[in-house]
């Protein structure tokens, strides 16, 4: 047993406090017991044997008060705890470059560091990042790993391994970003690198762990995706040769956002790539995944899914079937109006058969006729349009709550970023739930992944669901392409207004229909209200709504 | 005619762009369309009379692009813009000191400036500022007052004037803070000051204008709140003599969410403030701006209230006929369901009739016993407690988007700070709305706001309403206290929790029941989630929840 306490322990950025904390950091209950809680870990430290040989390093805050603890903190800092048995936790880093685009708010709760930090352990030099450290921006004058190799040089210390604690959210494709920029960071410095990664959901942001060591010329250890894991390595057996030749310096990041604007003019049409194998691998465990933090941290053990007959309903019931655990419940609920189809309330109870999940059915015609006359009577008019069909859509969310209320069940909700984008919805209506798992997902997207999930589990989502013209059944022989486009030009116009913040003239230049266009961009500026309004998205894309769209609503 | 084009001419902070802008301002079709309005502003001064007694300042945006004009820009300075009749337009000054707290994300969008600057302007000197320039914060090391006096002090120059650009959001008791400042700044720089103030309402921050001019000694020239208004003043004329010995230095403001953080620790218990007549007048001002403000850039013309016969609703009702402009639409409807009194519906009638406002009766008894007996028929049990309760709630909320539907009107939210801060609410029930116009007062302050209404507009709202005790009437005998506390010591608690951060054991120093508290603070966490879902809350205060409310959902 003592063997496996020897040595150096790495724990991910904000280990200590969880995060992101937001305006959590500033609030006394959350201080008091964080403060309590780091006196504890460093009570216990202090009274154990002093060794040398094991250290523990972990992400934590560091406050800093103007008067005595207790008082308001003058500053904030996202550092590195280092813990030796028997002394007492010591600050030892201080993250020097702060996220501060989309969804991060670094600047807004944490003063930087400003110098680099190489610390010795067992007879080796080991150089210390957090996180965005390692990714510098063009609108950050400082660059830490500059900072670190030039500390090397004038020290004459060489490296032996180079440690990023992070709390990296996770978007797809993000994994191949990491490693290509810790290779170039690890030629650039002459050392291996551990990458050491949180693993958590917070709201819509998921931390996919995938920690991993790279020792110059490949990964020698990769740790799991989405699940809390540990490795062990011996620094001797991972150390490659590195070359002599200095290895250029990792390029800039531009700031993010700042990078997105316009930087698709010269390149080609906007398109929605196809979602790959390992794409819907990866949603399939981050939507799970997702599913579980939420539940968990809120509590839940009941789930509950209204079902259209459509296939966003039917994959969300499927990935939230995949996510359940022992001891926890889900159930449908079909809910058919008049303009529901016997075929919609088929291919319900098929899915339900094939998940084996209880099917309610919840009818509302009598109260959407009861509606009808309420509405006839007082304002003698009958009522017809958009008023009639949104009646629908917000009678199945009146009665999705009533079940959820006494089944302390967690509403799932069913909607996609196609439809988001646009406004394609009901608001109060079949835009309700706790959580999307589905709108960081166009509709196109939304068939890729149910087409994988079919393939792995065969056919489990009844391949006619797949198959038929998306609709909202809410007035005879609707289809959502009669009122919008075909799904793929759509989801391409809106990629290229989130991703490339194309406007009408560039859509125009790349061959685009402009009045089609033209009214994708009126109802996407128009729906600015309804997504306000809108619950929590898993976040699976860089761009994506929630947090990290911050757009006015009285703008236009 | 000529006369009045002569002297300087002063317009506020983003005066060109409109603010706060966020996401936008990195986005293509606005930087496109604001490139073009600097140019032709820039040519139309260009072909102007050169003249020299004539100059335009102007806060604006000034985009600086890595390549060519219209490639991703590489920084963003909020500026002032000099425009000299026959001259081009030039930027002259950028702010030094970017707001980051609450609801402010400036250093996410822009870069700060670094110097200084005095222009000079008909043998006058002036020292130019913008807004939080001359509210520097413990956390930023750059002093733009301070700055400002080396320059004049190494220079030899005595300023005759500051400017202060601003696009300061409102909250009560502000105006006293401002000329407070202005006064300290007044006497630190020994000049008159012009504070010029943006006049608008973006969402739920309002601009309040209300810029003025101070002499050193008093406000010599006070401009309009909440409207649009303009002044001229001769320098000679409000020059006063400034002592010659130096005035010290203005107080550093702490970083505003740092410094509220246990700053009352060593103070008197929390308590609510009773609202003065002053605050009274200000908020009816601020919250008839707000709706206008929001109807004119969202589109509406017709406006929606649903009553309960409650204080709530009545306020609300209120406040929106004093809004109303000609051509408009105000309408309310009352919901009577199985539990609502008579009382109830007398009352919304005389408060409709005392208000000219016409009142549609749309009962939901009939849709509420249909919904029981199809939540019976589905899962054999009788419809009870909480979910039979929100049923009512969701109901009413489906009738007044119908009508919001058919009318084409904004249904204006009825939720005050209070229940939003325990979410004693209905999600998608009654928590509904585009904007909401109380969601920043406490129910303490909505009874201080409506005898305040009532005092000035004879009984305006039946006594009744004010003098009956708060319920939703969604159950027999229901009573807003019994599943509460008292109002008063409710909104106490909240006031402790929300602006000084108080924990549990700082309120049992207090003398507070510990209990009772207990179970505030585990009611706030747990509403996040309703809050997160919530319409846009006109700001009010400087902790309100809404944009600079920012708290994970599962963070506890």
């Amino acid at each position: 047993m003592e063997k496996k306490e020897d040595g150096l322990h790495l724990f991910p950025e904000l280990f200590l406090t969880g995060y992101p904390l937001k305006d959590l950091c500033f609030q006394k209950p959350f201080i008091t017991s964080y403060l309590t809680l780091l006196a504890k870990i460093g009570q216990i430290s202090s009274k154990m044997k002093k060794r040398e040989d094991e250290c523990y390093l972990l992400g934590g805050l560091h406050y800093t008060f103007s008067k005595e603890e207790g008082s308001h903190p003058f500053q904030i800092q996202n550092v590195i705890f280092q813990l030796i048995p028997g002394e007492e936790l010591t600050v030892i880093y201080s993250k020097t470059v702060l996220p501060n685009y989309d969804i991060f708010d670094e600047k807004k709760y944490f003063t930087p560091g400003d110098s680099p930090k190489i610390i010795g352990f067992a007879g080796h030099h080991i150089g210390l990042t957090i996180c965005e450290d390692i990714w510098p921006h063009s609108s950050h004058h400082y660059r830490p790993d500059c900072e670190l190799k030039k500390l090397m040089d004038s020290s004459g210390i060489k490296l032996d391994l180079v440690i990023n604690l992070s709390a990296s959210p996770f978007t797809l494709n993000k994994h191949l970003m990491r490693t290509e920029r810790v290779e170039q960071l690890s030629l650039y410095l002459k050392a291996p690198v551990a990458y050491v990664n949180r693993v958590g959901g917070e709201d819509e942001i998921l931390f996919d762990g995938h920690s991993f060591v790279y020792n110059g010329k490949e990964i020698t250890h990769q740790l799991a995706l989405f699940q809390p894991d540990t490795c062990t390595f011996e620094l001797a057996a991972i150390k490659s040769e590195f070359s002599k030749k200095d290895a250029p310096m990792p390029a800039i990041e531009d700031e993010v956002d700042l990078s997105q604007t316009l930087s698709v003019l010269n390149s080609s049409a906007p398109t929605l790539k196809e979602l790959s194998e390992r794409n819907c691998h990866d949603i399939t465990l981050a939507l799970t995944f997702a599913l579980r933090e939420y539940a968990d941290k809120c509590g839940f053990k009941s789930f509950l899914v209204a079902l259209s007959g459509g296939l966003d309903s039917a994959l969300v019931l499927t990935i939230a079937k995949m996510a359940l655990r022992p001891g926890e419940h889900l159930e449908a609920i079909f809910m058919p109006g008049v303009y529901s189809s016997g075929l919609s309330s088929d291919l319900s109870e098929e899915l339900c058969t094939n998940l084996s999940i209880p099917l309610t059915r919840l009818p509302i015609k009598f109260l959407h006729s009861v509606t009808r006359n309420v509405m006839k009577e007082c304002y003698s008019e009958e009522l017809v349009g958009i008023a009639d069909e949104n009646v629908q859509s917000r009678l199945r969310s009146m009665l999705l709550y009533t079940r959820s209320n006494t089944s302390n069940a967690m509403v799932i909700n069913t909607s996609n970023k196609s439809e988001l984008a646009v406004g394609y919805s009901t608001q109060y209506g079949d835009s309700v739930g706790a959580l999307s798992l589905l709108g960081d997902l166009y509709k196109s997207e939304i068939f890729d992944l149910s087409r994988y999930i079919n393939q792995k589990y065969q056919n489990i989502i009844p391949p006619a669901i797949i198959e038929r013209p998306p609709t909202a059944e809410l007035r005879d022989g609707q289809q959502d392409d009669h009122s919008l486009l075909p799904y793929p030009k759509l989801d391409a116009i809106l990629e290229g207004i989130l991703s490339d913040h194309l406007d009408l003239n560039n859509f125009d230049k790349f061959g685009f229909n402009h009045d089609e266009v033209e009214m994708v961009l009126k109802l996407f500026k128009r729906s600015e209200y309804k997504r306000f309004q809108f619950c929590p998205i898993v976040k699976l894309k860089s761009k994506s709504f929630g947090f990290g769209h911050r757009v006015p609503i009285t703008s236009f």
